[in-house]
């Protein structure tokens, strides 16, 4: 599939009416989330390593024109303007793994208005969906409270490339494993793994299985004890751990049942049997708010695994971001929808201490002691800075999560900073809604 | 990446245990949903396509050794019994557009044990998500009425290879069009699309952008009239209209505010204005709730566009799905973990009038009346049939979804039918568990 007609096909009528208009000036669209969903407390900006990826390959070809000509149903020639279109734009915008709040904008597109339009529709598949998972893990990662974290969420994910942004989206707020192995590979992630119920279906006993596994896989091993009985399985895995003469890096999971008392029994067993050092590893449906429960209980358990509720951002599983014009040729412009309005004017994101941000106009001055987030990424359409590593955006999202004030750190009923408007953009959203309003 | 890395670790690990202690006998895994989410009557079947093509491309090479080997930090050596390894087992499975119930397996596969296992998490990152999604358009399609459908949704899937397969499955159940230009292309789905806001906004008047974009595209255009002020922009689509002579196939779209009462604003303003033939389109926010809630009011609103929320699923956007082992060289097995039991055995879902299905061992005689579900659609790894079509898979859907009773078709509160166990079914059950359940 080509990634230039992955796009909604109104992108296609409006660069080409764009282009018989004469309408090349430079547009600036800035792309944003205009609320935070319930249960979020920040978001983690995520998504703009594939999105300059995906501008810098950007250019409509022979057979995209023809696609382009199918969906109008109109004859090829009428497309032809938009043939050997590129991203020759500037984009500034904020790096991964940085904290954003409510209206401040993840990127801003500066570029020819038909190609600053024709590329709408795949940057807000790629960030919205990537900052929505992003914000998810990063709770998880509050929840677990140092305890590591493992990403088990390939299979219920929404198809496997968006399998393999999860596990990426996870390592890069602080996961310490995938479960998926192409993940583990394209991102340089460790891989985790044990056994399914299957295995132990599969032989003829639990006992059976274990010590097979063993065999197959010298070294610390991981037993799954939740097929039929756990607290015997745990008893069978103690003596297995015993007898092979294994400890230290091996482990034990919980897949299901009440993780907390089954993880104190279950510790209480293998301390009995002199095995402080195998570890209990839980999985099975649970998200910052489970793990949050676990820790608070103070269940014995040493590594988390979370799948389908982080992988899905279950609890908000879309973002309502937007990309829209904020000036053309010149002129700042803004949108008065109900509950839609947006603020006109290429813009700045000023981050004060404490995450205080104020949202500016982006040639203003920054406020004294105040860090500007949005950084010049691509100019000429050419990438400015070498690929980011997801170690960087890592610290940088450490960083901002150490400054992030506690009540947005909550995993029950966070609430978020507010940004406000300098004075600058206060004034030049009043001057643009009155010129609006006028009749005309 | 490779679709064969695409895989949890632990599928890795157990196959080459299996191999390891020669354990290649036929075995059964079954592919099932354990409930349905909250607020849904049904599923609709959906990912049987993509699947079966995975299966039958289905190939460990070097490079996918070589993956194996770093996840698990082992020589490459230790892997290479994997290394070559393809699936040639039989897959059963129900048609893509059928309807299905909680417990009942989607698909199951029948192969040597190593494979039958190493194709867990694809096949279930491909059926899991879709079958969320395409159930989640089909309320949709319940709610309209009969009016037609618009996906909208590529921009908030999660990535553009979800937002292709939402508009598939959109199209599968029912939806008039697409806004998506690859999906389009690629499953051969009508094309649809308007203008944005930024497309207003850029002319320095809302009546030059209507103007501008009928002379770009000759014929019946559609206006979004909800970028500054929706009355008057409906006023000044309509003069616009009428100055150029168009009616037929033309429309007006709102996409924010009281969708009602600007519907019946603006058909009234259309009606006067003898726009009799403009149509109403409606989006923004939209899902099975909203379309209803506007139906149900009188709204005159003609094709509703729906995306974030439908391709998303947002309300239910995992389903609680399992590939459980249920028979292994000929010895049925089951998981008696709390709240997670399965059922052994190979299966099949014999569908009675009004959809009253029970669930039984593949090898039994069907109840008269009864038409089993599940057909062999892989034989030795190679598809028994052509290709299925997304017309004859919407063809499966209509005549399912007309046999529904009215309490799984509600949009509020809906009950899904319960399927029940066979005789057969229920005697094994009790027969593997006792047997598990003796010490051993």
């Amino acid at each position: 599939m080509s990634q230039v007609t992955t796009t909604d096909l109104y992108e296609v009528t409006m660069a080409l009416s764009y282009l018989r208009e004469d309408m090349r000036a430079p547009a600036t669209f800035s792309l944003f989330v205009r609320d935070l969903p319930p249960g979020r407390g920040f978001l983690v900006a995520a998504g703009l390593e594939p999105a300059l990826d995906h501008l810098s390959r950007f250019l409509v070809g022979r057979s995209d024109v023809r696609e382009f000509a199918e969906a109008l149903r109109r004859p090829v020639e009428d497309l032809e303007p938009l043939h050997g279109l590129s991203f020759d734009g500037q984009v500034r915008a904020v790096p991964e793994g940085r904290l954003v709040f409510a209206g401040e904008p993840l990127l801003e597109v500066t570029a020819p208005l038909p190609q600053a339009q024709l590329v709408e529709t795949y940057l807000l598949s790629l960030l919205c969906h990537q900052t929505a998972v992003a914000s998810k893990a990063a709770r998880c990662v509050l929840a677990a409270a140092g305890r590591p974290l493992v990403d088990f969420s390939l299979r219920r994910a929404h198809g496997p490339e968006a399998g393999m942004q999860a596990a990426r989206l996870c390592a890069l707020v602080g996961f310490a494993a995938t479960s998926n192995v192409a993940a583990a590979t394209r991102y340089g992630i460790p891989a985790a793994g044990t056994m399914g119920h299957a295995y132990v279906e599969a032989f003829a006993s639990e006992e059976q299985a274990f010590r097979a596994f063993a065999r197959t896989h010298p070294g610390p091993v991981t037993f799954l004890v939740d097929t039929y009985d756990t607290d015997r399985a745990v008893a069978k895995a103690a003596r297995v751990f015993a007898d092979l003469g294994l400890g230290p890096g091996c482990g034990i999971r919980l897949d299901s049942g009440d993780l907390g008392a089954l993880a104190g029994r279950a510790r209480t067993a293998l301390d009995a049997a002199g095995l402080r050092d195998v570890q209990i590893i839980a999985s099975g449906g649970l998200d910052e708010y489970g793990v949050a429960a676990l820790i608070r209980q103070g269940a014995p358990i040493d590594v988390f695994a979370v799948g389908s509720k982080t992988g899905t951002a279950a609890d908000a599983p879309y973002l309502d971001a937007a990309y829209k014009l904020v000036e053309y040729d010149g002129r700042p412009v803004m949108k008065l929808s109900p509950a839609k309005v947006t603020a006109p004017g290429p813009k700045q994101v000023f981050r004060g201490p404490g995450l205080r941000d104020v949202i500016g106009l982006a040639n203003e001055e920054p406020p004294a002691g105040a860090e500007p987030l949005l950084r010049t990424v691509m100019r000429g359409g050419l990438r400015t800075e070498p690929p980011d590593t997801l170690a960087a955006a890592r610290a940088r999202f450490e960083a901002d999560l150490a400054a992030l004030p506690v009540e947005a750190r909550r995993i029950d009923d966070p609430v978020a900073p507010l940004p406000t408007a300098s004075m600058r953009l206060t004034v030049l959203t009043t001057v643009v809604r009155h010129r609006i309003e006028r009749p005309h």
